[in-house]
């Protein structure tokens, strides 16, 4: 019986060298992987109670989608900055080297909703911090945070301690 | 009873001025629009003998990771340049100013593999015609290829001509 890390590969020095990368690509790209993994999510979020799930560009909307489709929940589009075009609230978060902002619309959530966020993979946390600042800015309530992929070895913010956060497959090292 | 178009709204002057964005996020936060959406693209495939569906960053895997999962296909990540991790193969496409380049891993298809190609929106159709380069390129077969939008007054390359092209929603003008 293969388990969700079997479909995902290890790339080392990618993007740059030291960093092994956790490639969920080769498990999308495997009908049974893909299935595996968004049936695994999708167990995590049994009897919890959500309206809408936030999913993290770009490899957040491969798994928050299909979860979105079959639980007939709205989905939220966390981009980039300058890639939606409507009114947005905006988060910055800090990178090794500078920083990066990501938005939503504002439209998105109505305050007391209640929102799933999901990405492929959690390291320092930064993007989820800045995502979850994002939700309750609008109001919304973060009632968990899913990953397909842990990294465990780096340091993480203490505020993220108070949220519910599961992933399904952990890797220590960076 | 709405249809896919009730729930997509036009934003003017978006990315710049002259330009009417058709902006399926509104769709997509909606569980009816959403859900509404990818039934009728789901449709589209109905008797399509297909072994994988191309969904093309960022906004075609929205709609193609809930047909992928649902239909237990596997999935192929059209990307950006450099997002990548593994062996690809790249094609690059002339934009209004400058051109952009996409890529796929080289092992996400067999020869003789029967490919859907899903987007949210095609115009000129320089995206789809480089990403049908990329399928063709590495043995597979587009058996299909699939739009929410489709804005009728672009003129597109009469190479899409011999290719089975369909979109849920019509748009004339720019």
């Amino acid at each position: 019986m293969k388990t969700v890390a079997d479909y995902i590969m290890t790339i080392p020095d990618f993007p740059k060298p030291g960093v092994m990368f956790r490639d969920v690509t080769s498990l999308l790209n495997n009908p049974d992987g893909f299935q595996l993994a968004v049936d695994e999510l999708s167990r995590r979020l049994e009897g919890v109670d959500y309206d809408l799930i936030a999913g993290i560009e770009a490899r957040g909307f491969f798994f928050g989608s299909p979860i979105a489709y079959n639980q007939h929940k709205g989905l939220i589009a966390v981009r980039k900055q300058g890639k939606l075009p409507r009114e947005t609230v905006a988060a910055t978060y800090d990178l090794e080297y500078g920083s990066a902002t990501i938005e939503i619309h504002k439209d998105s959530i109505k305050p007391g909703q209640k929102v799933v966020i999901i990405d492929d993979l959690i390291a320092t946390g930064g993007t989820i911090e800045a995502a979850i600042r994002l939700v309750e800015q609008l109001g919304g309530e973060v009632v968990k945070v899913l990953f397909l992929v842990e990294l465990t070895d780096f340091e993480r913010s203490e505020k993220l301690n108070s949220y519910n956060i599961e992933s399904l497959v952990q890797y220590e090292g960076a």
